[in-house]
């Protein structure tokens, strides 16, 4: 049984260097940090890590049991945050948004879930056997999803009734928020709770420069990665509650399932750090953040070919707010698409994009960028830009390549047709089977299909392949997309219901 | 809906020392770790973790879908232990266990698991609903939980048909090893999984001087604490297998869902570097270890009150082995308690102890530990032995709190007679209300409850609380053990399936 994957593994490994000494090296290089985590590896004081890693001795307390130095620190997150209970999480947004849900539901309960939820929504689903109903996100012209429309949660709610929890995610990657008080406002009319993954929000409400966290929009459960805009340690997340003491018994049930029972305290220092950082510096670093951001964002109007999206490019969406802090820079009609953009960005300028679609890159700010960093990317993409217009000019116009928008513009048809016919949990009950791409039209999928970016899945479990979605996958691959979630990484075969 | 809850935790923390602050100023101290992390708090070199800190950027891969260096780092940790497939654990053993029992079950099965497997072994069966049936560990006169019989499994096995998966905790706390061979080949004609729970054996098969791990003992899945005792940060741990492409595949769909999305790399980095330190370096620091802990044991001799325990101590019992690196300083009539030792040493000598119980003491040791270490234990122990040796000529005798043997000798007798009327899972189907301990003879427990340590439940979800249990737990409370796991903390309520 021993198979392919292992033999895979078969290089010689000692002699390279392992991830502890290439981590070491790359510190030392020039390469800026435009992504997560968001405390952009600056140089904030830390004794040896070796040392300062303990585990529940005398006088530091039990993250599953907070008495003492614990319950104190997530004491401080949440005033912070101005929470009704706040708990530390050291497995991610992950563990805190599988907790928030198993905390509310009962086996076999209907949620309501914006389609474009993080994946683990859709494990909550599954572990806990939850029927599941979706609404769509807005999509804009440049490839990216917008906000979820209130009146589509009302309309699904009347249609779907007694929906348990509605689990929504605000902002998106790209910073695009919802309006969640009047989200919550509808879930609340229909008895739901309201859950919001705010993983890239949590630097939200606690300056006037960004938009207001959901944690003070009447949402119920509300969870954020500090790591992703705070100073604060990858893997580092926090659960905010607003709700009543029957949800916390829940949730902390919940978070004893999901969180290691050894939680990391160099982890926890971390968080521990960076609630510290923001109560006694908060003001003069985001004010000194956006101070930067602005004269970034001032700088890029000079831009002819390129186009750094902002608030008046969302307009048009009736968006209610969006995050500044997400740099999204359109490639549109420049004569580049996003992949080589990311790419010339990393190689010529070493600066290292959070991520790319064809339209479009994103770097990721905090208030631990610095005006030198931000005043990197701005000279390359003035760089850039300065080329590109030259090659219009000179009649070159785009390559082939660049001018690919792609597929990505059928997407939303796509994903808003497939068909449910069993639910995610359901699968565990059949024989799965591997069928050849062209064999799969009618058959039930049993894996999830994403494209990435926008991280939304195209197939979920349990719905139908049809005809479309697998001429779609075929465009997608043969433009180069970044298709995830088939257990065959050549897609040649998909995981389907078998039938026999 | 606000509770004392957030009341109690109204307290002014922002001019107190925070969690970094204090561990911190604790790194600075002269206390002595005999306790988890197995890095001791060693002066190892590490950059500043803030630099060291990133994410999936280009070139450090996805541990969700390792393709270079964390698929090399982790194919460094197969070759170590020498399984079939190994993985890096980022959420401590506690998603090892989830992920090893979700990935061989099905909805309904049927495990047959050690009663003092630890909580996530039964965590696993709420989430994945399964028929949970027992053996229990046989029980020494010190206190200590024992290994699980061969012959014990057997004859579950042939009472339970059609067991899925057996789990057992191999080493115990105090380091008694299992017969995992012939547990394995029993298991295996019953054609169930055999799940080890070796969380506190990261450093068998590491060097003769320690057992055998059952990596290599035809256990089928096999969970390792790397942090408890190797030179490894808290929360990380390691995943095994020995299995074939069917099992990896769910193990890896399990995994993606029980560790975070934003695995952290310093603690990823801290397994490569843990790995790379045994590779490199192993074969002396387990030289020069085991030869510190000989001739600390030989030290040991000198005592006439204290004893601490070696392998002849556990002859008796029959153990297949036991792993010295565990320290049991049993108080047995030496005049003084558990309890009272380990505060001793650590208010005294500055000893930090991994544990306490009513009979005995705890210190855990690595490679990590020094000669000067041990030597201050050993002269500690001898200094308090001395002075128990001069009161029992004085005729002091112990004084009563000493004497306290406690009730924890009726703890087998309790455990085993307890009776399950339904799963941990079916709980969720009824409501569930707070009963005074009094009047809950006869009703259906809804919630744990365990004697720390051993850790072992005297009474799981859907058992029945019987008059003899609620007497034991009275006395335990009486005694000042220490009784977990119930959401009342002054213990005058027990939850219970409400019967209206």
């Amino acid at each position: 049984m021993e198979n392919h994957q292992t033999e895979q593994q078969s290089v010689d490994t000692e002699s390279r260097p392992g991830l502890y000494e290439r981590l070491s090296e790359y510190a030392e290089t020039d390469y800026y940090p435009f992504h997560m985590p968001g405390h952009k590896r600056a140089d904030l004081d830390f004794p040896n890590p070796y040392k300062m890693d303990v585990t529940e001795i005398e006088g530091f307390d039990n993250l599953h049991h907070a008495e003492g130095i614990l319950l104190e620190a997530q004491e401080r997150l949440k005033k912070l945050y101005q929470s009704k209970k706040s708990y530390y999480l050291i497995n991610g947004s992950t563990c805190g948004l599988l907790s928030a849900i198993g905390a509310v539901v009962k086996p076999k309960d209907r949620i309501l879930i914006a389609r474009n939820c993080h994946k683990a929504v859709y494990h909550a689903a599954k572990i806990f056997q939850l029927e599941m109903n979706y609404v769509y996100p807005e999509w804009m012209e440049y490839g990216i999803q917008g906000q979820i429309q209130p009146h589509a949660v009302q309309e699904a709610l009347q249609k779907y009734e007694r929906t348990k929890a509605v689990v929504i995610t605000s902002p998106t990657y790209e910073g695009l928020v919802s309006d969640i008080s009047a989200i919550a406002e509808i879930v609340h009319k229909y008895h739901a709770y309201l859950i919001i993954d705010e993983a890239h929000g949590a630097h939200f409400s606690l300056s006037s420069y960004f938009p207001e966290s959901s944690v003070n929009q009447g949402a119920d459960l509300v969870i954020q990665s500090l790591h992703k805009t705070l100073p604060s340690f990858t893997q580092t997340a926090a659960l905010h509650l607003a709700g009543g003491k029957a949800v916390y018994e829940k949730v902390e049930e919940m978070l004893g399932i999901f969180q290691s029972s050894s939680p990391s305290y160099l982890l926890m220092a971390g968080i521990d750090r960076c609630v510290r950082i923001i109560e006694r510096s908060g003001k003069q670093l985001f004010e000194q953040f956006h101070q930067n951001l602005m004269d970034f964002y001032k700088g890029c109007l000079q831009l002819k070919c390129l186009r750094v999206l902002t608030e008046k490019d969302y307009e048009a969406y009736d968006v209610p707010a969006c995050d500044p802090s997400k740099i999204v820079i359109h490639t549109g009609n420049a004569g580049i698409n996003g992949t080589q953009l990311y790419f010339r960005l990393l190689e010529q300028f070493h600066l290292q994009m959070e991520l790319y679609s064809a339209q479009y890159v994103l770097a990721m700010t905090s208030v631990m960028d610095t005006k030198e960093g931000l005043d990197r990317l701005l000279h390359a993409l003035l760089v850039i830009d300065g080329e590109l217009q030259k090659a219009q000019k000179q009649g070159e116009g785009m390559s082939a390549a660049a001018a690919q928008i792609g597929p990505e513009s059928l997407l939303k048809e796509i994903v808003q047709s497939v068909k449910k016919v069993m639910e995610i949990s359901e699968i565990a009950d059949y024989n799965i089977e591997d069928t050849a791409c062209e064999a799969c039209a009618g058959k039930i999928c049993a894996e999830f299909i994403y494209l990435y970016p926008p991280g939304i899945p195209m197939i979920v479990p349990g719905e139908v392949l049809s005809e479309e979605l697998i001429r779609f996958l075929g465009l997608c691959r043969k433009n180069g997309l970044n298709v995830q979630g088939t257990k065959d990484r050549q897609y040649r075969n998909i995981r389907t219901v078998a039938t026999a």
